[in-house]
């Protein structure tokens, strides 16, 4: 007899779950941090960790962790060696170290075919038909995340700024910030000068809350990014396909608000990323029927 | 007898001007950078340098140094205490240290009604009518400074990713971008994550080159920049005013852009920032007559 390990690590944490040949969770175990993009070591670390604690949660001995079979999908991991790298240090009979946006994915569609946004601090689209997965935007809020909390944040002070240059009009949302920040535009300039992507969304939860009540500048933002994300599913989401889950912190604040024919392919996550990640070590390590190919 | 000393500082150097109490200019010195937003030691010591200099080209003696009546136009020098400290330190008889903006404002128009646009890197709206001096725009590159350099270069990064992900049409000029940064999208995250306004700047030429062969990106990108020049305008420029100077290293470059209505307005300025620093020397320490009110 021997297990099956699920891992959904990211900046904000790690979980693990202990699973029998059939995919059926016996224990789960959680942890800090593991992000392979900013620390590998403490990324390794905090995967065992919560690897252990799955095993105590479960009742069964740790001793078994040299024969585990796992899929990690784990935030960093499609960049460069990451995944290799990580999969060399790991004590499991098999590893398969892939990308968190596609545990997620095999989540909320399961093994149909559809298409996921996760649209979190920033924004990723994917979509899968038959074996082929396609990944698109991301990118970093800088340049790219369109749709994503940081891009909300960063748009809605920009906007707060020309209201309070009167380039554009203000709402009462644009006084709210302004108050936030003390009536003063320079701490709006001190503020984004140094603000990380999760500074930007802090914002978020007020545009949301203004566009409730109808405040123009929230809804003109809030169409905005509507319109980039569709602008995203009219390329990748083939217009077969009848599946579609917004995941992410953000995801279940839009849907509300997409248009009518994207509305109509909406359907709730079938599971979260964890259980994604268990689905996939039955499909690639227990299944003698079915491979799963990823990209 | 006494001088009058006019000083354009700002990040990439700064100039002096030795001039007579009517104005006439006896000599001009320069040096390195005199930014007192990010060193002040370094540019109280480069404007005592390009003063020295200026004295060494009119053939006076130095010694004059402490009976001068400056006028200093600084970048960052609108910022908190900066110009208050910079005075104090200064060897001058009288010292009035103004931001950058003001000089190449007094410069370009005058002593008549009228409205600058600077745009370089960042951007920045000044318009005078009679003794009212109003600012608008800049803020800088992260939640402002829109039509500048910086939010030129990152658009432009911004579109090519999203011809990448084919969410928007491709175009020559988003083709020439992939081909710099080795056809890797990655490559342009990684610019971008590191950029600073200037290396996002470096950008702009290719857009307007692309422009003027009628890219469809670059003309959108372009139009975008001008619709929010225009809408500053729109707000700073009283209707009644008929002198309007785009200055800065892209204010030629989007003069044959603007709408008809701005393009009549048009005025070649009528001087660079450093003689508006000597004017307005004149202004306020020779000139018994006018008294220029400053914000």
């Amino acid at each position: 007899m021997t297990y099956l390990l699920g891992i959904d690590g990211g900046g904000t944490g790690c979980r693990a779950a202990l699973a029998d040949l059939n995919g059926r969770i016996l224990g789960i175990g959680k942890s800090g941090s593991a992000n392979v993009m900013t620390d590998m070591d403490m990324a390794r670390g905090n995967i065992m960790d919560a690897t252990d604690a799955a095993f105590a949660s479960a009742g069964i001995d740790k001793s078994h962790v040299g024969s585990l079979s796992a899929v990690l999908g784990l935030a960093g991991a499609n960049v460069g060696d990451n995944a290799a790298n990580l999969k060399a240090s790991l004590p499991f009979k098999d590893a398969l170290v892939l990308s968190d946006g596609l545990i997620a994915l095999q989540g909320a569609i399961g093994n149909n075919d559809g298409t996921v946004v996760i649209l979190g601090t920033g924004s990723l689209f994917i979509a899968r038909e038959g074996d082929k997965v396609q990944f698109a935007g991301g990118w970093g809020f800088k340049v790219g995340d369109l749709g994503g909390g940081a891009r909300l944040g960063r748009h809605l002070l920009e906007e707060t700024l020309l209201a309070y240059d009167r380039f554009r009009p203000a709402s009462e949302l644009t006084q709210a910030v302004m108050q936030r920040y003390e009536n003063n535009p320079h701490n709006i300039v001190r503020f984004a000068h140094a603000a990380t992507p999760s500074d930007f969304g802090t914002l978020v939860p007020i545009i949301f809350d203004y566009a409730a009540v109808e405040d123009a500048v929230a809804l003109a933002i809030l169409q905005i990014a509507i319109d980039q994300i569709e602008q995203g599913l009219d390329t990748i989401m083939s217009a077969r396909q009848t599946r579609l889950s917004l995941l992410g912190g953000l995801g279940p604040l839009y849907e509300k608000r997409l248009s009518a024919r994207y509305q109509e392919k909406l359907q709730k996550p079938l599971n979260d990323a964890l259980a994604g990640a268990v689905q996939l070590a039955v499909l690639n390590f227990a299944s003698k029927s079915a491979e799963y190919i990823h990209v």
